[in-house]
């Protein structure tokens, strides 16, 4: 089994469940900026030349973070970090839902739209990327109001992948010069909680 | 417990699903066009204003349509709708993810970008939702390629919550005139056998 795996948020998500999980894989690394992620090789991995990529002993191939993720929560499920039970299973995909399509996906927009890197993949609409750099803010608000309850992750007692990937969201932002804003009490003592563990280092 | 739910893709993804399960639920019905998803009553169930919303009998609140169809395979496991054992799981979550983020995203964008129901809710560049409805056969033609190898289902030999989430991209793309390609093949037998299926009908 090995996970070909590279710079950026996706890769990251996995690396983070992983250190969670204590599972360590051989790793082949995928350099965007030499185009490896469009090598004829790689591409017959994955026909969308993204990463990241887990591939079986077998051969099978595994694409999608998440489902990634699921593969390995399967075969190491301690600590589990898709929840336990179906209310919590069901709280764990709604939060790494509503942390993909609230939060992810407008600050995702902001580079996917502007950054040279990403102009033969799709057509920019920069000033799509500037009104979506403009609500970054209104989401963390209303994650923060969510967080009013005061309870310690996004799906309840327990740190699940919802943390990892609304975590990268912050990562991600700062990246791109999108700090999460200071006046968000709430979410400032969530990132701090989450971002402070040592699988973040991974 | 009970079903808020309305038109659009996502209720119908979980009417869908609860058919194929054979779940009946009491349904509340929330009526975009009176602005019901806005009313104070419904922003308590749901802070984002979205449909579907599952309540529990104990006043748990699950959104997000797949959060929802996973309490619902928690709790009524046949037939398995998310893949039984590691690596059918992780291929149901990646072939689900792929459909959502590669088709049903582009899609979406077209309406969301262009239509005048979605104009308060975001600012629409036309021009992008234009860039994205040329796009669709594309997306279309990478699934009819990867549909190649003659596999009935998206995730291989069973139909699952993959096919409900692609279904239902051939079903949103024909309201908004982007048919599926008739020349794509593979696509066309698979969208015959997922759309015939009595579930179609929820």
């Amino acid at each position: 089994m090995k996970l070909y795996q590279g710079i950026g948020p996706n890769s990251y998500r996995v690396r983070i469940f992983m250190a969670e999980k204590g599972i360590t894989l051989p790793m082949v690394n995928i350099d965007f900026f030499k185009g490896e992620h469009r090598a004829p090789d790689f591409l017959k991995l994955n026909s969308l030349g993204q990463i990241p990529v887990l591939e079986l002993d077998d051969g099978t191939i595994i694409t999608e973070s998440v489902a990634i993720c699921r593969y390995l929560e399967e075969t190491h499920p301690e600590p589990p970090l898709f929840g336990t039970g179906a209310v919590s299973r069901a709280k764990v995909e709604m939060w790494n839902r509503r942390a993909e399509l609230v939060i992810f996906a407008t600050i995702g927009n902001v580079p996917l739209h502007s950054e040279e890197f990403f102009k033969d993949r799709l057509t920019q609409f920069p000033a799509f990327a500037e009104t979506e750099r403009q609500a970054v803010p209104k989401k963390w608000a209303w994650l923060d109001r969510e967080l009013a309850d005061g309870r310690p992750f996004l799906a309840g007692e327990n740190f699940s992948i919802a943390d990892i990937t609304a975590g990268v969201c912050g990562w991600l932002g700062e990246a791109f010069g999108m700090e999460i804003p200071g006046t968000l009490e709430n979410v400032k003592r969530w990132n701090e909680r989450v971002r402070s563990r040592p699988s973040w280092n991974a």
